[in-house]
Parts: C-alpha cells; sequence; structure tokens
C-alpha cells in the first residue's frame, strides 16, 4: 500500500491513542517509526507498532510517561525516560544537548528506564544537521556473549555517528555489533532453511548452521572477539554509566510480558569548534572527498538519506498486512 | 636479557637523550615503551626505541617539543604535541582531564600534530584507576581502505576503553580495527609463506593469500564493513575533530623519512556519578561478574595486567638484540 508520511504519522497516532498512550508521545513515536521506515529501515518501523501498543496496553511501556531531566554537572545531563518510550526521551535530550555542546565543547545525556531505540542514524543525524558531531550507543534485550562464553549477556549493542560535511548530508555511521541482525535467523527458521555457519553460537557456544539451534543460543559479533569487547563497552556506556537496566536485566522489546525493559542509551555531542577550531568542516570535506575518490566505496548513510529524500516527495510502500495490522489494534 | 623496569627505563632515556631528546621527554617515552613491554605488547615496545631516537635525531619527531594545552570551552581542552613524541601530550591530558570531568561531569582531549600512541591501554587505565571511565581513539599511518576501496585511507585507527571495577583491576578493552596487525603480514613476508585470504587485500581491492601483495594493497578491517566504517568514525574524531594530519596525509612511523606524521588522538573522561548517580561501581561490579561466570569467557585486559604485575616483580625478557641496538644508538 502505498502511504504519504504524513498519513502514515496519522495511522500510528491513532493506533497508539486508542492503546493507552497520550497524544505527544504518540506523535514523537510516529515520527520516529515512520522516519524509519522511509529511510528503509523497516525493521525498527511500521511493523513496530503492534508491540508498541500492545505494550502500552499491557503497561509495560507507559504512554503517558514525561520524561525527566535533571542537570547536575555543566556538561552532563541524565534523563529518566520514566518506563515510557525512548523518542520522547531522545527528543527532551535533542532540546537541550546543542546548546550545552555550544557553551561546554561537549555534552553527554545519559538515557535510562527507556525502551527500544529504534534507528539511532535517525537520532544522531539531527545533532549533525545542527553542525555538531554525536556519538550514540543502546543496549538491548541480550542476545550476545561475552567472546568464548555461552550465556547471552550482551544485545546487538549498536553503535552510531554523525558528522556534519559541508554542503551535503552528514556522514552518517549506524551498525550494530552482531554479524548479522537477529531477525535474518529468524526469518531461515520461518523458512526451515540452514544459515552460514559464521552467524551463530548454539547453547553451548559452538558456531550452527541450524536457525533453531542458534535462537536458543546466541548470535555471534562481528569481527570475533573484538566485536565482543565493543558491545562490553556499549554495554557499560548504555547500560552501567545511565543507570539503566543491562541487557541481561531486560524484558523483550517484542511481546507485552514481564516487566518494562528499561534499557540505556548514551549520547555524546560535540562542538567540532572546540576541538578542533574553525577549520574541522573544511577538513571533514576533504576526507569525504579523498574517501569518495575511491572507485566502488559507497559513503556510509547515503542509502538512507536518499530514501528518505524520495519518501519526502512520493511517499511510502507499507505491506498491505502491516497496514491491516495497524488499523486493527 | 633480563632488565628491571628501572633498568630498562634507563637504557630508553639514556639513548633518547644522545639522540636530541630532552630529559622530560625521554622520561614519558621511556616510561610508555617500557609499561608497554611489561604488558607484553612488545610492538609497541622498547623495539620501537631505534626508530624513535632516529626520528628525533633526522627532526622528524622534535624532542625537544613540550606539549601546549588551550581551553577555550569549559569541558575541553586543546594539545598541542607540536611534533613531538605522543605520552609527553598525554601525560599532560592526564593531568587535567580527572579534575575538568570531576566539575564538568564529561571532559574532552584533542591532541593534534601528535605521533605514535602507543598502547592505548595504558593511557585509558589511568583514568580508571582514579575512578573514571575514559574513551580513546587514536588514527595512523594509513594502511586500510574504505569499505569496497582500494586506496589506503585509514589507519589501523584503535579504540580503547576504560572502567574502574570496585575491588579489582578496572575492565580495559584497547583493539585495532583491522582483522590482524599489519606486523603479522611483514613477519609471513620475511618467512615467506602465505597469509589467510581474509587478513588483507591486494592494490586491486581483491583478497590475497600472497604477502608481498597485501603490503601493496591494504589491511582487511575487523567486522568487513562495520569494521571500515568504525575506523572512519576514528578517522574523523581523532582526525577530522583534532585538527591532526589525516592517517592517509601521515608519514610513517617506522622510519626517519619525510615530514613529522603529525597525528591525532581523542580522549574521552565521564565521570560516572555525573551520568549514573553513585550506585555505578556496584553495577559494574555486577555486570563483570554476570561475564566472568560464564566459564570460557576471559575479560578483556587482564592478560596485560597480570604481565605487568608480574614484570614488577621480576623485571621483562628482552631479546639481546633488541637491547643491542639500542646502546649502539
Amino acid at each position: 500500500m502505498h502511504l504519504t508520511l504524513a498519513a502514515a504519522e496519522t495511522l500510528v497516532i491513532d493506533a497508539l491513542t486508542r492503546n493507552r498512550v497520550d497524544e505527544a508521545n504518540a506523535r514523537s513515536v510516529a515520527r520516529a517509526l515512520v522516519a524509519a521506515e522511509a529511510a528503509g529501515q523497516g525493521g525498527h518501523g511500521l511493523r513496530r507498532v503492534e508491540a508498541y501498543a500492545k505494550q502500552a496496553k499491557a503497561g509495560k511501556v507507559d504512554g503517558f510517561a514525561k520524561p525527566q531531566l535533571e542537570r547536575l554537572f555543566p556538561a552532563v545531563v541524565r534523563i529518566d525516560a520514566c518506563y515510557g518510550y525512548a523518542y520522547p526521551a531522545f527528543d527532551l535530550a535533542a532540546s537541550v544537548l546543542p546548546e550545552i555542546a555550544r557553551e561546554q565543547g561537549i555534552a553527554l545525556a545519559a538515557v535510562r528506564r527507556s525502551h527500544h531505540a529504534g534507528v539511532l542514524a535517525l537520532t544522531v543525524e539531527r545533532f549533525a544537521e545542527m553542525g555538531l558531531v554525536a556519538l550514540m550507543v543502546a543496549n538491548a534485550t541480550a542476545s550476545m556473549a561475552a567472546w568464548g562464553g555461552r550465556k547471552p549477556v550482551f544485545g546487538t549493542n549498536p553503535i552510531a555517528f554523525a558528522a556534519p560535511i559541508p554542503e551535503t548530508d552528514p556522514l552518517v555511521i549506524d551498525l550494530a555489533l552482531s554479524r548479522v541482525a537477529r531477525g535474518k535467523v529468524m526469518a531461515a527458521r520461518q523458512k526451515g532453511v540452514d544459515i552460514p555457519a559464521d552467524w551463530a553460537f548454539d547453547r553451548n557456544g559452538q558456531p550452527t548452521t541450524d536457525a533453531i539451534a542458534a535462537l536458543e543460543g546466541t548470535m555471534a559479533p562481528s569481527g570475533e572477539a573484538k566485536g565482543a569487547a565493543l558491545a562490553m563497552m556499549v554495554e557499560i556506556l548504555a547500560g552501567g554509566l545511565t543507570g539503566a537496566n543491562f541487557s541481561f536485566e531486560s524484558s523483550s522489546l517484542f511481546d507485552d510480558k514481564g516487566s518494562a525493559p528499561g534499557l540505556g542509551q548514551m549520547l555524546i555531542v560535540i562542538n567540532p569548534a572546540a576541538s578542533g577550531g574553525s577549520g574541522v568542516a573544511e577538513r571533514l570535506a576533504m576526507l569525504v572527498g579523498e574517501i569518495s575518490s575511491d572507485p566502488g566505496v559507497r559513503l556510509p548513510g547515503r542509502r538512507g538519506q536518499t530514501a528518505r529524500r524520495q519518501a519526502l516527495e512520493s511517499g511510502i510502500e507499507v505491506e498491505g498486512e502491516v497496514i491491516a495490522t495497524i488499523h486493527s489494534l
């Protein structure tokens, strides 16, 4: 089905507000999910509305939460998402961090008692569009083990980064630290096909080609021991240093059972002029020029930016089934 | 040959001060190189003294440089290493960042016109020993391409991280973003043996098992496209946002030819109490307990910490050839 972005947002807002979510939160969530859909990230898009709405109805997420901000140190804000959705907390961060970064040189937001972080690229890009550099990490329901281990302790724990580049779109990096998304293993199980041996481990920590064994085990980190170490770093920053739940303490983001996930996210925003003086913008343009001059290289983030631009003009295509599900809520 | 740490430092100080390095810089370098050696990181240890001394003698590194600090924003310091060694700049950062982080909540040091960053783990660990969390990135002479490309534009661009854990050593992560160290390819060339096909690309961007073709090409990033994207992030932070040279503009760290490398490093130090309140230390202990309870998991950084402790007690073993080279300088 074809939808304009505005129509898609209205659809999401309606579905959420009928399931114990207030108007302001529903708007924030709708904007984020539709932007994800527009950027070609359907897995963090409209397909999530069902779980989001059911969790609000069940009270696993608080649809009436108002994120609370506390600034006890000049360059750091703590944001309590109050077990609501993550996006209103990110909106709050985006409303205060730029000014703090411009004044202090760097600013940090630590978000706790939060929820699904969605497409981090879209959050960091907001800062780059204001001329700032942003780094963001998030934890997530546990699906990866520490290297050599068998117990899921870390989420796929994404790292995202955005930097402004003069006269073109920001450079945006957004990557989960698992080798592949867990959704790919779930899809293989549904189709009854094997998975490559480097995607996941079984419950004994051995590589497996069996999708069912993989889902009972752990996802393989990208870059083996190094990816697992980075997932540990993200866990400490996004979970430990925010006062959030750790990945292994969090409940599922996909069903309405159990207590609130209570996940955490950390955002660090840097004023390039503070760290690098006045010439940074031109230097970044030069770096991007050097990288782009190599045939075969595609800049990270460009595909999503192109897709969003096209979606703004001509709307998005969404599977009828997904729309029907949202209408039924 | 067996040496105490003090004797090893004296050896390095003598060699450097005879090659146009002042006493204070020689001390700082000696401490860093001997600590690297003690941590089992010989590739960043005494083996480097020859190149360090020859570069000072040739003026490629300024052995008399005094790093200069500028603080125009409350939470950010810019450090000009003035084409000297990196370690005196890190010492300067370590002398000011803790207080800034305690006051502001977060502190950033941007180091430019710098040199070989050595073992980043040892630098970030200093902050963790003071109860702070530290994140550090560095660029390096270009050896990796952007994903899909053929031109070396990024260094192996390491990321390091340290966090304090109550009643035990800090948790320390330190990883280069190449799949393996370039030294491994150089060793294979010397022995005349093939390398695994996932270590490097030839000059056409194709995987190669030929060590000579690999050295003319680029190193493979850890975690493929994701590692290459992280290397780009590090390049922007450590090179672009500091006002340093980019990796592709830097000269070699191994010979005394050409202009100064002028590399960059960025350090971010977080006060855990500012971002996470009073309970962070106990939470991190709990995370480490959860990770360690999984048999087969070894915490990152532990091997180096154990090696250093042993070296403090009983000294280090260094190849006679390395000592002879240092004596000859």
